[in-house]
């Protein structure tokens, strides 16, 4: 089970994320491409710092949205979509190949994200997009997204397409019966370290979580989202890596 | 000769240039990336429009500047140089591609061309990341700057890194006798429309201008920089492009 | 009944609009406050352009989001929309003091004109900011929404927060019969300019619309709204202004 | 002797600067007006802070450059300083009546700070717009700057405008004999602590530093400028309010 973490998000004069204390301890790293996050300075430099760990790089595009940093929906067209994909993930793309390293996959970002797992139709752009620059780059980028009851679904329309995924659990939200991250309003969404660390345990062994309602459930995941915005999650990727060893 | 002009300088809702009129009339579109003008639903339509009129494409990138339109010099570290060259070159050459258009050269805007015409360490800044780029990318981009007296000069650093050079003149300015563009604040220093076809043959059969003190200058340029921004601009494409058949 | 247009949306390099001459044909005009269009020399020149013809000023204040033109409505807490309000109101405010004029209202712009008519919460926190304004800056400024078949509820809810509205009328819109405007993509939603100076005069004459279904419905309008993006809009500018004499 | 500090500099998601630990401790706070840092969520929360800790508060306008942090220098005719002060300060002022707030003085951020200091038409152009704010808007802003050789100069060009100044003295910075701040690049241009400390105390007690010579220099400063970046800037702060009694 893989580590990925969303990193290289630090804007212009300001910081954000222990990226250097992050990047040691995982295997794939989601770099932002500069409409939410990230600027050309700093995606240079934190994809610098991966290829000197070695780490795998994704491209992790959002909605244009500085001042939001991504996190708020905005209606797009298809082509939209596929205009703010192809772009970020072109730039990304390209700066790599300057470092010599190759990305392997797109991860999207905050609201993004959230509407590709919420909206077929968004997913479905998205997935174009993907096809489009692999068709057009020569490679064959993978599309990361939530690892959830649909899986099989959303893994036949990247087919489609010529798609690969690559599907994450979370180590510390708490699953619903349907497979769904419990929203975070609710009390226990978010879990205590010591259930954060069991439930890898259990999906490194077993593939399973326990959800809200006690029951396991198959979460046939590639890889788990870690964070490292402060002291407390670098500590935590330390302790989820050593139970996912490489 | 073959004639260049700036597109795709339009933005979200705001509109700039005759795009449409122009593009059947040039050869080569340089086009905005997204940092000085442009954005990505502007440079995925001004490609679909170049293709369409099988014009070559270059990448047009300038400082990251929206409301100055890149017009207002920076001042940034050779580092800092090649990340916006190589962020906004990567952006459009993956775009492209997903059209199936390949960019074949770079040409930088406004206040980044003026530096790089003015400023050795900004020019080989530029220069290095067209290294890094053609390295990178696999590709062999060539650099558009301003043919003057130093071309010479000018070819020799950006064979040192394996860079080619275009040479552009200008159609409409007049030239001071050491090659410059006279400025703009100088009394015909925009030359009459009769002026500026003048200098179109005089550049096309002879390779010279005639420059402020009436010398006959050799200026040996590869393409001949027009501006479509309005009806009367496209009126003078079309005869510039009379003079200069390909 | 008095016009009202939209202007100083240009950007930077970017025109929009032709507000010179629009703003000799109109009474009212509201002036974009920089988050979805204009700048700060955008907005000082047309602050003097209104100053000049003596026409009456508003903020005209939107969602922060320049490359869509504060079109696409974004969520927002009710503080962010009091913070985003006060910011703008404040910006042209002041600015127009230095002119000498003084702003007497303010109507909201896009999504964020389209949230207030369609959300109650969003309404309510407009209104919130206008009182704060007002006892802040000692002011009273109106607040501009579209006269609708809810009018009387929305001048109490204003009235709650002492804040007086202003009821604008669309000229060119065609009206649903409970008094809204028929969407855009209904064939005919869009009035001739037969019927757009029609309705005018039955507006002016008698205080109403006649409906997509052929009934007279009253719409107690203070203001026309009118449009000078292009000339075919001045040219019907200056057609309702001869119908609405001040 | 007050102290001085620059706050609300967070943007969007991203922090910066210790405010909360940081206002108890200090007399003025220089707030961001948005355009180099800050946004109105964080202008509204600064000034929320600055009013519950009975701190003076000044606008703290810059270039409006977010990505560069308005440290870079960037050229505008006069009309244009003029505009981006007035939008700034007019904006700040107004949000902070809306919470009872009294902006009483003007404090210039990074590039626009040091070009008003270095080049004497952009200090005038402040200027005007100070006159303009202050007679607008029926209020006597202040305009803070450096405590250098010229203050006699600086206010006597100041007064012809009825523009009062405040002059500020760095605490961690070696003066030269002229009574500028030592350049950066030299070592010894940023002081020790003990240094530092010294200086607080011979600007509080003789008016005078010592140059990077060993000569006494008269500084009549009104105001300490300190930093609450991190941790050991508000440790600092602490030890110079110690010596700095209100």
């Amino acid at each position: 089970m893989k580590l990925n973490c969303d990193l290289g998000e630090s804007f212009g004069s300001w910081k954000m994320g222990l990226d250097e204390a992050v990047m040691p301890h995982i295997d794939m790293a989601n770099i932002a491409c500069g409409f939410h996050a990230g600027d050309a300075n700093v995606m240079f430099n934190t994809l610098s710092l991966a290829k000197k760990h070695n780490v795998e790089v994704g491209a992790h595009p959002g909605y244009k949205d500085i001042e939001g940093f991504g996190r708020r929906s905005i209606a797009h067209s298809e082509q939209e979509i596929i205009n703010l994909m192809t772009y970020q993930v072109s730039a990304i793309f390209g700066v790599a190949k300057t470092l010599g390293v190759t990305i392997s996959y797109v991860k999207p970002h905050g609201a993004l994200y959230n509407d590709m797992m919420a909206n077929a139709e968004v997913r479905h752009a998205i997935l174009k997009s993907m096809q489009a620059i692999n068709h057009g780059l020569g490679t064959s980028l993978k599309l990361m997204m939530l690892a959830t009851a649909n899986a099989e679904q959303h893994k036949n329309e990247a087919k489609q397409l010529g798609v690969e995924l690559l599907l994450e659990a979370f180590a510390d939200r708490r699953y619903t019966d349907e497979g769904k991250l419990q929203n975070r309003k609710i009390e226990g969404a978010v879990l205590s370290e010591q259930d954060m660390l069991q439930q890898v345990v259990n999906l490194q062994q077993n593939g399973q979580v326990i959800t809200e309602s006690g029951k396991a459930l198959t979460i046939a995941a590639d890889t788990i989202c870690v964070h490292g915005d402060n002291e407390h999650g670098v500590a935590q990727i330390k302790q989820i890596r050593a139970i996912c060893q490489p």
